[in-house]
């Protein structure tokens, strides 16, 4: 780390350092940090269509591949907690989905998330066919496309800002819990 | 345009046919529709710091560069609206914006906007001291990073769920002076 971001309390601008994570991001612009908890509770914190674990596990497949360290550590954990599994699927799934013990329709999923993550028009009507034919719900598709979606935003919010994290592995697992047993709205 | 998409009304999923653009997806998942819209309208429309038509001439920008064409038509118009620009000029910025005739501090800007379409790695301290060094407060450089990012995502919304449009020139241009005007609560 340079002395220029040490200086900048581990971000390229000035952070409340006694906060952690997105919640410093959040701090700096409050009247943002509304409509973006409430953005996550809606479209995270539901089990109808996919569950809440499902969602966890796209947006941390996302954050994967964006190479965001804090949002996929983070998400990672929560989705753990969630879908009451081993670390070892999320890494699974991670390094190769289609491989990993998860549901077909799930697989088909991941492969839009994929797309989504490269840009929107890498989506084509054949990944969506094997998605219905899996039999996602058009409300699976869409909140599916729109996770991965939200996650290129947070990806490139916090990554983009230069913000840096000093959690270790227990933190992150302390967080993650947290937030799989009482959501977004702490 | 395939069958399928025709038959699902320009789109992967079966939308409203009564609404146009964002607002089909809006109206698909109304819950989601009132955070995202606080979120535009918080972010977008307040001349603190940047201005309104500079933060919509950012967003535009990105919308071109992930090559989403309902984006980028829409916001190029509130952008020209709100500037009281030529169109020319939002063109110039959108085929090389370091010979447009945009402020030095407004050129920095839009670097670490093109970095934050890339990902949000790309983005580098020499990006963002080139930023400081122009006169960019810590809260512009912020509002630049999110406005990206948050484009990143409603692109990738758009162009990921195949939303097509059958807006023209004029249809596009009666909208974005609607926004410029009323903005994003309407």
């Amino acid at each position: 780390m340079s002395l220029q971001k040490i200086s900048n309390i581990m971000a390229y601008i000035s952070l409340d350092k006694t906060k952690k994570g997105m919640h410093s991001l959040l701090t700096f612009r409050p009247e943002i940090a509304q409509p973006l908890t409430t953005l996550m509770q809606t479209l995270m914190r539901t089990n109808v269509g996919l569950t809440m674990g499902e969602r966890e596990l796209i947006a941390t497949f996302v954050s994967s591949l964006n190479g965001c360290y804090i949002c996929d550590s983070i998400h990672g954990e929560v989705a753990q907690c969630l879908l009451h599994a081993d670390f070892t699927l999320i890494q699974k799934v991670k390094e190769d989905y289609q491989e990993a013990p998860v549901s077909d329709k799930m697989k088909t999923l991941l492969t839009l998330a994929k797309s989504v993550q490269k840009g929107g028009k890498n989506v084509t009507e054949e990944q969506v066919a094997l998605a219905k034919n899996s039999g996602a719900t058009d409300m699976e598709i869409h909140d599916t496309v729109l996770i991965a979606a939200l996650f290129c935003m947070f990806n490139r919010y916090v990554d983009g800002l230069g913000l840096e994290s000093n959690d270790t592995v227990e933190t992150f697992r302390e967080r993650g819990k947290k937030i799989a047993e009482q959501g977004y709205n702490q």
